[in-house]
C-alpha cells in the first residue's frame, strides 16, 4: 500500500508559518512525542523513581530502540545498540576496527565526511601513538584509494554539505577485496532512503537520530557491528553497561554479548522516550518509497530555483543514484541569503563557507511546501532582500 | 541564614508512601522540572526547531550549567562542562592526564572505585598499548602507594559502596609532591558535601549529575580540569564541539579554548533542560550545611539500626571525616531484605555481594522519613519476612 502523506504529516508539528527544509539537520516533533517525555518525567521517574530500570524498561531500551532502528537501515535484529552521541561511536568503531586490521596503519576517509568524523579518527590516531595516521582524499576519489595499507574506509554515505552519495555496495566490496574494515556514517541516511548494512555486508554502520528519526535535539547516537564481527569488536570505550555483567561490579571488564559490548554509560531516558515515540511515525512505512519522493521533491526545488534563482548554483549531483535526501546550492552570500530565507519561514541552513542546503523529507514535506519555498527564495534573489546588515551577522551556530 | 529544609523538601516531587534513601543512585524529581521539559520540547524543539541552537540556547547549556554546577565543587568559573556520560569523561580525564606525565606509564585507582572508572582505564591503557597499566590497591592503602612510578591518581572521593571518603587534599598533596596528576571522580560528592577543587589544587574532577543533583535518568555528566592545565590538555575523545571552531567545518582539529575542548558530540537538550531547572533547588544553599544535616540523619540511623537490627553490620566509617551521604550495612541475604524494604516502600539499593545502601538526602529526607525507615527495617529483620521467594527473585538491574 503507497504511503498516505497526507497521514503522515498530519503526526508531526510544524509551526504555522514555517516551511522546514533542515530535517537534514534536526528533525521536527512528531506530536506524539511530548506525551510520551512528560510520561517519562512523571509517571516513570517521578513516580517509580529508580525502579524506573526496571518496571519502565529504562535498561533495555538502548537495544529495543536498536532493533526498531535496525530494521530502518537493513540490520540483523540484535546487532543495533543507542548510545552517546555519534562522535563518540565514530571513536568506538574506528578502535574495534582498526585493531581488527592489526597490520594496517591507514584509516581512509574522504574531505565529504563530516569533520567531527574527522576530529576523532585523527584523535584515535594520536592516542595510539605516532604509526596510525588518517588519510583523506576527495570523495571522487575515495574508491581508488583503497589499496592494500588501508586498515579502515570510514564514510559518510551521503555527503553533509553537498548530498553526494557514495555507492556503499560497491564501496563496500572492494574494501573487503583490498582487506579493509568499513565504517559507515549513516547520519544523512537512517530515515532518509534505503540502507541495507547487511545486504552489503558493512562492518560497521553509526548514525544519528535527531535529524530523519526525529528524536530532538541531542537524541542518542546508534552503533551497528556486523553479527560476524561481534565476538571480535573489542569496545576502546569499555564502559560498565557494555561489560558482561554490569551489576556483579568486577573489578575486571569483560566485553558483553555482541552488541552490548558498546554500550558505555548510563543511556540518556528522556532523550530515548522522545526517541521511542518519534519512531512510531515509522511504522509500515517503506524508506524506498520516501526516498523516491524525496527525489522528486527535490528535481521539483533543483528546476524551480535554476528557472528562477539561476545565480544560485546547484552543489549536488543531478544523478538520481548520487543523491541522499537533500539539495545544496552555493553563492558567495550564502549565509546572508539563508538568513532572509529563514526571516521568511524558509528554514533551511549554512554551510561554510557557501552553501545553502535544503532537505527534502517527504513524511511531513510536499509539493506545495516547494513550490513556496522557491517562490520566496527566488524573490529573495529578484529584490536583493538579503543584502542587509541583520542577514549577515553571524549567529553562534550557523 | 540557615537552610529551611522543610521547604527544600516541598520543592520536592515525592511519591505517596514512599521514603526515598536512593538519592545516591537516582535522585527524586524537583517539583519544576516537569514544566521546563515540556518547555524545551513543545516551545524550543517544537516551534523553533533548529533556531533553538541559538535562540534557545541550547548550544551554550554545557558551559552556562558546568559554571552553575562548579559553583558547587569549587571549581574557577569557565573550568566545568556538561557532556556524555560519566565513563567517557573519565576517558577524557584520564587521557589528557596520562599524556601531560609523558614519563610514567601507571594508572593508580582503588577497589572502591566505581568498576566503570576502572574499566575505562583498562580500555584506554589497552589502546594506549601494552607499556600501561592500571594498579588498584585497597582504599585505605592508596596514599601510600602513591610513588614516582605512578602518573595519575584516580579516585573515587566516595566510595559507592561503603560511603567511605577519602581525604581529597592530603591525597592531591601527596600526588603532587610525587609527581602525579590527580583524576577525582565526584559522582557522591557533588551536591553531597562540600567540594573545594580549586582549594585542593585538584588538576581534573569528573561526576555525574542524576544522583545528588537531579538531572533525572541518564542526565549529563560534567568534566573541570583546572585553569592551569587548561590548554596543556589534549582531548583524545577530540569531536567537533570541542574544535576552537566547530562552525567553519574544517578539515584538522585544533582544540577549543579552555575546558570547552573537552565538549565532544551534541549535547542532550532535553536532559540539561531537566538539570537546569534541578539546579534550581541550590541556589542560596551551603554545602557544607546540607553535610551537616546528612550526617545527623546518618547518625540517627545507624544509632536505630544498630539498636533495633543488630544482626546487620555497619560497612561504613563512624568517623563523620571519612563519609560521604550514605550509610551502608551488610549481611548475606542482603538482596531480598533490600526487595522487602522497597515493597513496604523504604527504598535503598543493594550492591553486590551484601551491601545495603542507604543515602541521607536532608533536601527531602527528614528525620521522621529516617524514624519510619527503622521502624519498618526492624520490623522485617524481627519477623524475617524477607525470606519470601518474591524477594530473592533477581531483577535485571539491582
Amino acid at each position: 500500500m503507497p504511503i498516505d502523506f497526507a497521514a503522515t504529516k498530519a503526526q508531526f508539528h510544524l509551526p504555522e508559518g514555517v516551511i522546514y527544509l533542515d530535517g537534514n539537520s534536526l528533525g521536527p516533533m512528531v506530536r506524539g512525542v511530548a506525551a510520551r517525555v512528560e510520561k517519562a518525567v512523571t509517571a516513570e521517574w517521578g513516580e517509580l523513581l529508580i525502579r524506573g530500570w526496571n518496571r519502565a524498561g529504562w535498561m533495555a531500551q538502548p537495544r529495543v530502540l536498536g532493533d526498531r532502528i535496525g530494521r530502518l537501515i537493513g540490520a540483523e535484529p540484535g546487532s543495533v545498540v543507542l548510545g552517546d552521541t555519534l562522535s563518540i561511536k565514530v571513536y568506538q568503531a574506528l578502535a574495534s576496527a582498526l585493531e581488527m586490521n592489526p597490520k594496517r596503519r591507514v584509516i581512509l576517509s574522504d574531505t565529504g565526511n563530516f569533520p567531527s568524523d574527522l576530529y576523532m579518527a585523527e584523535g584515535l590516531c594520536r592516542t595510539l601513538g605516532g604509526q596510525y595516521r588518517l588519510k583523506t582524499v576527495a570523495p571522487e576519489e575515495a574508491m581508488a584509494a583503497i589499496d592494500e595499507t588501508v586498515a579502515v574506509v570510514m564514510l559518510t554515505e551521503v555527503d553533509y554539505r553537498t548530498g553526494r552519495r557514495h555507492n556503499m555496495a560497491d564501496i563496500t566490496r572492494r574494501a573487503h577485496e583490498m582487506g579493509a574494515i568499513t565504517v559507515w556514517d549513516l547520519a544523512h541516511s537512517a530515515g532518509a532512503l534505503p540502507v541495507n548494512l547487511s545486504g552489503v555486508k558493512a562492518d560497521f554502520g553509526v548514525g544519528c537520530t535527531y535529524k530523519y528519526l526525529n528524536s530532538g535535539p541531542g537524541g542518542p547516537a546508534f552503533i551497528y557491528v556486523a553479527p560476524r564481527h561481534a565476538e571480535a569488536a573489542r569496545p576502546a570505550l569499555s564502559g560498565w553497561l557494555g561489560h558482561e555483567a554490569p551489576f556483579a561490579f568486577d573489578l575486571s571488564y569483560r566485553p558483553g554479548q555482541g552488541v552490548e559490548r558498546m554500550r558505555v554509560g548510563t543511556p540518556p531516558v528522556l532523550q530515548m522516550a522522545a526517541l521511542e515515540a518519534a519512531l512510531d511515525v515509522w511504522d509500515g512505512v517503506d524508506l524506498g518509497e520516501v526516498h523516491a519522493q524525496s527525489l522528486r521533491l527535490q528535481d521539483q526545488f533543483i528546476k524551480g530555483v535554476e528557472a528562477r534563482a539561476p545565480m544560485l548554483q546547484l552543489a549536488t549531483p543531478r544523478s538520481h543514484l548520487m543523491r541522499g535526501s537533500q539539495v545544496s546550492f552555493r553563492h558567495p552570500e550564502g549565509y546572508a541569503i539563508m538568513q532572509a530565507l529563514i526571516a521568511e519561514g524558509v528554514i533551511g541552513d549554512f554551510r561554510a563557507p557557501d552553501i545553502l542546503r535544503f532537505g527534502f523529507t517527504p513524511l511531513y514535506i510536499d509539493e506545495d511546501d516547494v513550490a513556496r519555498a522557491v517562490s520566496i527564495l527566488a524573490r529573495i534573489m529578484d529584490y536583493g532582500t538579503w543584502d542587509r546588515p541583520e542577514f549577515k551577522q553571524r549567529a553562534a551556530v550557523t
